[in-house]
């Protein structure tokens, strides 16, 4: 008999026989799951979390019955390293019934390859956080002012910063920090207001920390205050994927339980802040107390449950957040472990699920400063779409869902060693070839390419290569009239055409593309071209001037591959551009320069909100945007500028790629 | 064999038998625990808390097997009870060493005297926080501003207000409260600048809390912010007199705990302040979130404590504070469980020991106002003494220590049902007659009046009447060479004075008035009166014009009795008035007038300290100053002034009391 398991945040699932432990699933459905003392119940590393019920669309009603009994020795070293509840080692679980497991960080096997890197920015060093070094005169009987006005009316002398106050916990500190260093110290000011942190002596270091908070992925970046470079990045999960993979399923979450469900995930993140704050100071022989500010950027989901604020009433008509402003609040009353006087400051938001990571694109590519009309896509979990220029911008957002993570994808996989990541399909021979993350080579069909799934942006890739080759039909239907071993019904009876033999991979199973992965896809880029549409519309205008691809995804996605399938409109594609993380590049510029927050704000109030699925087109916009584009008739132009084949491939294979 | 016993906060100490249990050693020292169940192990009201070690000036070095054995029925009834350490059930607890009791506000019978009642203040009310209501338009897919911008618009086309910011806690009600009042609301904003709580509909309630910090004892008023009224009035020793009763002795605390002393100390008072502002938000039928903001005074030392600030430097040349101005902190920040938006207004301090209380008594006496030169006398724990005019102000603090309420006294105890308050000596007899609180009569000898000890404020009416009487000499010594039972030896052979017989008292022993006892008011008397004169010495004046008399002790005090054993230089009596606690009521009316928290701040800044140990003169004007005045030669004009004596005695014994 055989029990569904699903793996989280892996987003793979699968039918396993009752009775396989969880660990030989998860090898079998390529999830990596680490496992160091050889199965023999002693390095308790690759404990996993039983999540049951938790998911309500999942439709998992599965308990802990639904596993082999814990026995004691298993119990021994659960207790020794964990507290949580619900833990089990996955390799002594066996599977009776049909689980949902979350696999920890800690237990994932493979570092996984950090997306969200930092991006080359050009802005003008003015932090918020500044130090200003000091000497103090010494007091006297005649002379008796005490320690702060003394500090105050010296930083005005010195420094010119006139009516400073001084925030209680750096207050706490000064008596003795002054005379530890024998009344010479340095002073880090918050926006020439603040006095948040003393210190003895001459200090230079001051670094502050940028965070940008994805639906599925954050990444922070731990910055010199006075070059303005990165000295480490580190991202992770977003762990509130625990509680839903898009932002609707977490909203949701917060409804049905009312009394925690949101303190629980404000939580979660707040949690996750402070791992990925100590990983990168501690990176860099700092502790987390160093970073004297942090800035973050979020859509208004993440925003609001960052804050601890109710999302429920962005996501129905009006469609009104709590606020838009900007938010800056003291880390102590945040919980966020970074110096306690130190100040969070969250980036302004546009409204609907646009937010403050939008915001943070737009001060980071500056479509408002520019006269060209400028299309500038995010595409996260969440797809945000911002149209125009100098003189007006609209922006729109649209769900098009994990599938373009590969999140619901039969073999979608993170971008991690063994992921697909670039594919090639012969249109004669219906042959594919492939390459993996961390091999160089392409497959030919007899070496193990040792591959276990599908990364995200190579979903793309796949899809527009089975397009190309006429596997897939205009309408999104797999060709089954077509002679190709390749070609075939899996389970269910669904149409799938297998990318990579079994005897290619490290999850002795074929690797394939269904049915249902294309739908995935067509919806996915169906929201987007619709959403692009609409906002052309809106603004009268037939094409736009500059394409800017922003988000994890954006920075390795084939861009030829993106308008074969027809994912947004026809543009030259000299002027499509991947401007990478965008969203996180605006946390960090937020970081180095005040005067862009203020910028921030005006733009986020100026951009005017369109919810798409208000709009009387939509529906008929979004079929059409369904199909798949015949492309000698949309892509004309193509021919000329691409690169010459040099391995004789079709002129469309997509070898015009960014560094992904 | 007998042990040293003494209880806390009560101060009083003795020598009791061995194995006497540890109630029935409170009730032979005057010592007030409840027992309401007969002793039967039963009720456990009469829990105490056995301290060690935690003196290091009182030098007890006891340990727990300095009491009986804790047996099974004990533990049980203090596991029901309590889980504080150390705790121990006075009624089935015997004494087999030194110890040192503390005896929890909880355990203590009958209701303390609240003597720092609230003073008639006169304020125009302009408090910080003020509450506003306002209905807002409905949001529409035209007109999607968010919640927090919709309600600035209309506060500030309503209100006027302009610029507001929102505390991030109130934010995170925002959405819910809005809707939940159909958009109507009232919102509580702070210094015009920010919204600290929204509430949906209309809500007039708005309440404050002032405290003011006493070495040993807080009293906090719970006022109405719409009429200035106080509801409710809270007063509870000062917790961290269990670390030492004296400034000094909690700095030194602090001091010899590097490590968490002050957090300590710190969190003892604040946890205090919690209790104060519970009970006296539920005694007015609201909780303490409904309290908006909280103003606070005390000295410098119950200052820096409070704000967790190294209070060290200040005891030392030359005597820098860690700072001077106010401050406020987020309640949530501070552990103070009011609205956790909520602010905690600190009043600034002026130097050494003359802290916000002294400030708080100034924006109240306002002597920088007057044209008259007014001499005002904080006399707590620690007395503190500004002399000026609205041209020139200077300040100085002295070391009365605890002797003058009662503390370092044989027989002192506080203003607590039993303690004798008023004293006559009959200077022919040497007879004393007395009453104590709680009973209208005069005592005849004969009757049982029930005498615990003398509260604070007779101990000065106890010398003074021993002064006229002859039974003290100039010098202090008790004269040992007048005839009168009442003069004796007692313990160490000390001279005393019997003040009440054994039959007169609940104590089952004589109480009297020793040499030591004096010796500890000429002391206490010696430090204010020089310290009076080297301040007009400073200013070049002979005389001032006005004698405001505050502090707990200052209201009960006999002004005449002061005046005879010379606590204050000669000054008319009809001059000299007691100001009540007008610390405490310097914390209310900053609580109503935001004007005066900036009044408070300069004149804060004005008053020139002066350190009275530097002072060339200091140790001959104290010496001088030690000495008790001949009242013929100095108080020739009070033989006019006061009321005839109906009941034939002196013209000098006190009759001109205020409401003690």
């Amino acid at each position: 008999m055989n029990h569904t398991i699903i793996f989280q945040p892996a987003g793979r699932r699968g039918q396993i026989a009752e009775g396989t432990t969880i660990l030989d699933a998860a090898r079998q459905l390529g999830v990596g799951i680490e496992a160091v003392c050889g199965e023999h119940l002693v390095c308790g590393k690759c404990r996993v979390k039983v999540m049951e019920g938790k998911f309500p669309k999942e439709g998992i009603t599965s308990s802990m019955s639904h596993l082999s009994d814990l026995d004691e020795k298993e119990k021994k070293v659960l207790k020794r390293k964990d507290s949580e509840e619900h833990m089990r080692l996955a390799c002594s679980t066996k599977i009776m019934g049909d689980v949902l497991v979350f696999v920890p960080e800690a237990s994932r096997t493979g570092k996984q390859v950090v997306s969200k890197a930092a991006g080359q920015i050009k802005v003008k060093l003015k932090p918020a956080v500044k130090k200003h070094y000091v000497e103090l005169q010494l007091p006297t009987l005649d002379d008796p002012l005490g320690d702060f006005e003394r500090l105050a009316e010296a930083l005005e002398k010195e420094h010119g910063l006139k009516n400073l106050s001084i925030d209680y916990r750096a207050l706490q500190k000064l008596p003795d920090v002054i005379r530890k260093g024998d009344w010479k110290m340095t002073v880090t000011v918050w926006q020439k207001k603040e006095i948040i942190r003393v210190e003895s002596g001459k200090v230079e270091t001051n670094i502050g920390f940028a965070v940008d908070i994805g639906t599925t992925t954050c990444a922070g970046y731990l910055t010199d205050l006075n070059t303005g470079k990165v000295l480490a990045t580190e991202s992770m999960m977003n762990p509130q994927v625990r509680y839903g993979e898009d932002v609707m399923s977490r909203i949701t979450y917060c409804m049905l339980n009312e009394e925690n469900g949101l303190r629980e995930l404000q939580a979660t993140i707040i949690e996750g802040l402070n791992t990925i704050a100590k990983l990168a100071a501690h990176k860099t022989g700092h502790t987390p107390e160093d970073i004297s500010e942090m800035t973050l950027v979020g859509n208004t989901a993440m925003h609001h449950i960052l804050l601890g604020i109710n999302p429920e009433f962005m996501g129905v008509a009006p469609f009104t957040p709590a606020l838009h402003h900007s938010v800056d609040v003291k880390a102590d009353r945040f919980g966020i472990e970074i110096l306690p006087s130190g100040n969070i400051h969250v980036l302004p938001i546009e409204a609907g699920f646009v937010g403050a990571d939008n915001v943070g694109c737009l001060i980071a590519d500056e479509p408002h400063r520019r006269k060209e009309m400028t299309l500038l896509i995010d595409i996260g979990t969440n797809g945000e779409l911002v149209l125009g220029n100098k003189d007006k911008l609209i922006s729109c957002s649209c769900a098009t869902g994990p599938a373009l993570e590969g999140a619901q994808i039969e073999f979608g996989m993170r971008a991690a060693p063994g992921a697909i990541e670039r594919i090639r399909i012969d249109p004669k021979t219906l042959e594919a070839s492939y390459k993996v993350i961390g091999n160089d080579r392409w497959s030919d069909g007899k070496v193990n390419m040792l591959a276990k799934g599908i990364c995200g942006s190579a979903i793309i890739d796949a899809i527009a290569e089975m397009f190309k080759a006429g596997i897939i039909k205009k309408n999104g239907q797999i060709n089954m009239d077509l002679k190709s071993k390749r070609l075939r019904r899996g389970a269910k009876n669904l149409p799938e055409y297998v990318l990579a033999w079994k005897h290619e991979t490290s999850i002795d199973q074929d690797i394939v593309v269904n049915q249902k992965d294309v739908r995935a896809i067509q919806l996915a880029k169906g929201a987007l071209y619709s959403g692009c549409l609409i906002m052309m519309r809106k603004l009268g205008i037939a094409k736009f001037d500059r394409l800017a691809v922003a988000g994890a995804f954006g920075s390795h996605i084939d861009k030829v591959a993106a308008m074969v399938i027809g994912m947004y409109p026809d543009c030259d594609l000299e002027k499509v551009r991947s401007v990478g993380n965008a969203a996180g590049d605006g946390a960090r510029i937020a970081l180095l320069n005040v005067d862009k927050r203020r910028e921030a704000n005006e733009v986020a109030r100026r951009v005017e909100y369109i919810e798409l699925a208000l709009e009387e087109d939509f529906n008929d916009r979004f079929s059409e945007a369904m199909q798949f584009p015949h492309m000698f008739d949309k892509f004309p132009h193509l021919t000329g500028i691409l690169p010459p084949d040099n391995e004789g491939e079709s002129l469309l294979t997509a070898e015009n790629r960014g560094a992904a």
